[in-house]
């Protein structure tokens, strides 16, 4: 067990002239420039504790320290007599949890949102009974075992899965693996309800075939457009949209994604709803299928396009912003007359502003007029801290094109 | 009957150079320095119509002027043959209906909203068989009758009231009135159901005793927060937050409004509701009254705080700003433990980013710690156009506080 003493814990501390204040009021990340980096404090173990002190010495709360990392510590607790345990683990969950009780009937949610639940860097997604754990953070890896057994004590759950893939565990030196920590992993992908549809999820299968619970509202707006709809969902995953979609009564869905294992679990889905009739899939590129489409002459009164991020990063920011128009501009004439389009972007460094006029150029030079009736984001299972909110990824557009 | 033919329109002229471009592509507006305005132009008479040309002489479509306004000319239909009567009225109304009837189940709205809606400063809210109709542009000052009696041949309704006040139709030169201009203006305020709230509209008492359709998402995502909580609904106006949360299982809810008939309308809805008995509502300045329940030592589990536009425009911005922080920090105390914090700002001039640190430092100085878990914006009902739609007024941000 780790347990570290806070007496025990060693000192880090920030810079002259480094901000304090934002600290203080929730800022949860000191970067590497920020503090006073002398042969003791590089020689900290990737994951551990210490106390943070501004430059006056005065005690700031404990950190998770990672010297590998860019972020070089992330705070825990303003409490600088903070013990980092199995109970603190436990009293963080708790907090977590009553929100997600509060929003849901059924513990199908992201339980834990890494920072803004007070817990940095790690990610726990609920399904029923099981939970899949994903430590992005030193600190988390280091305690996956008082984490599991901490999800025990509040939640009672059987199974947890530690998911180790992905690309903030590289960031943080953390290599891939994937185990179950508590219980067994499940033979068969989970059925998971959400807006009245059934979803499949292979937890065992890593983020290719897992469930992001982050579009839940997202996908009951699009239950608003699709009562008798012909629906196509473009980079469909599991059948986020299109099952959403058939729930709410659409006539029909053609969802096309490139991941082959994606799409028979959303074939699955379709079969445990009684909707199988009205799905058909395609497993093609999604701008080829776009295309293809067209030339058919198709046409959908629902059109959605959640692609993966093509601007994860500031250097990727143009060529995402080009690709997110190229999304619009072939998916626009796909949309009968009067019909809807659904423009989704999961892009950290395309902001809200410059999203949303790449999607109204990529529609107009697609030869339609539009109307924006909804900006959606994530869901409140995905909780931000308000200091890092203008990275909030996920934006979903919902247009209506003319007639 | 004023219905004007094509070829007999004036000729409006983009200067060299003016960017054609976001005209074509769909921005609605020309500016006074945009065109070339001559002896002639100038004395047009306000809502006439005029065919736009760029530089070339190449028409672009039918706009209205008024060159009493700093938008001399707004896009009516790009079609430069189009002939803005009674029958295009109807068309374009219908329109925004089929919008409406696929998103609502009650026919309760905004049915047009301006410019998105194809209807340049025209704004109609529909309470059932009745309509208000706004005309904030000249055009629709002048054409009042043809729009109410497209809105009878296209929804059937019994009742039309005009409404003309607000700060919008001064800047086109247009005066105060009230009226029916078909039926008659009903002689007890009208019952509105939303989210399973029912509201009482006063729809001849203009603004102050109106009422918003605008925030039906963000009072259906408090709902979620409601069941069992005490409620402080902070600018009620007639019960909007509180009534919500009422129908939605709260325990009770202080309802604070500095005007005595927007509260009775507020009681009068929560009668009708059968709801009287957990509404309390205190006529009082918002400042004042939040002061007073700090000094009480009372606390919520949920309080919102919905204050008139404190930065309506760009010269009000930094005072607008320190506004919405004094309000975030008086509301922060008055939550409980992990209580909701809902605020809200119907600012054009603060934007989302601004709005957010203004609330957050507030809420740091309430000496409150957050998460942000959702951000809200006005109902599809009011749909923008993407060109526009960097002013997105309406921002509702929920926050949970520390435990």
């Amino acid at each position: 067990m780790f347990q570290p003493k806070a007496a025990m814990l060693p000192i880090f501390r920030l810079r002259p002239k480094t901000k304090p204040q934002a600290i203080r009021h929730g800022f949860p990340w000191v970067y590497a420039d920020e503090v006073v980096l002398d042969r003791r404090t590089k020689g900290i173990e990737p994951g551990s504790f210490a106390v943070l002190q501004d430059d006056a010495q005065r005690p700031m709360g404990v950190v998770t320290v990672n010297p590998v990392s860019k972020i070089v510590a992330r705070m825990m607790d303003p409490d600088p007599e903070a013990v980092i345990d199995r109970a603190w683990l436990a009293g963080r969950i708790s907090r977590a949890l009553a929100l997600r009780e509060r929003l849901y009937d059924a513990p199908f949610y992201r339980l834990v949102h890494a920072e803004a639940d007070g817990l940095p860097g790690l990610v726990i997604d609920r399904f029923g009974d099981l939970a899949v754990i994903q430590p992005n953070a030193a600190w988390a890896e280091r305690m996956s075992g008082d984490i599991a057994a901490a999800l025990v004590d509040v939640c009672g759950l059987g199974t947890v899965i530690l998911n180790g893939a992905g690309r903030a565990r590289s960031l943080e030196g953390l290599s891939e693996r994937m185990e179950a920590l508590i219980g067994d992993a499940p033979a068969a992908p989970i059925e998971v309800p959400m807006n009245g549809a059934i979803y499949l999820a292979d937890v065992m299968g890593g983020q290719k075939t897992g469930l992001f619970y982050d579009q839940r509202p997202n996908h009951a707006f699009a239950q608003r457009l699709a009562a008798g709809a012909r629906v196509l969902d473009v980079f469909t995953h599991v059948g986020g949209f299109g099952l959403a979609a058939l729930a709410a009564g659409a006539m029909h869905a053609t969802c096309v994604d490139g991941s082959a294992p994606a799409l028979a679990l959303a074939e699955g889905g379709a079969a445990a709803m009684g909707a199988a009739d009205r799905l058909t899939t395609r497993r093609e590129d999604a701008f080829a299928a776009m295309e293809g489409l067209a030339s058919e002459g198709a046409s959908f009164e629902l059109v959605i396009c959640d692609p993966p991020a093509f601007a994860p990063a500031k250097p990727a920011l143009e060529a995402g912003l080009r690709a997110y128009e190229r999304v619009a501009r072939l998916a626009a004439p796909l949309v009968a007359p009067g019909g809807y389009l659904c423009l989704c972007s999961c892009s950290h460094a395309a902001d809200l502003a410059a999203f949303r006029n790449a999607s109204a150029r990529g529609i107009g030079r697609g030869g339609r007029r539009m109307q924006l009736i909804h900006t959606g984001f994530a869901g409140p299972d995905h909780p931000m801290l308000p200091q890092l909110a203008e990275s909030g990824y996920l934006k979903a557009l919902f247009f209506r094109l003319d007639g």
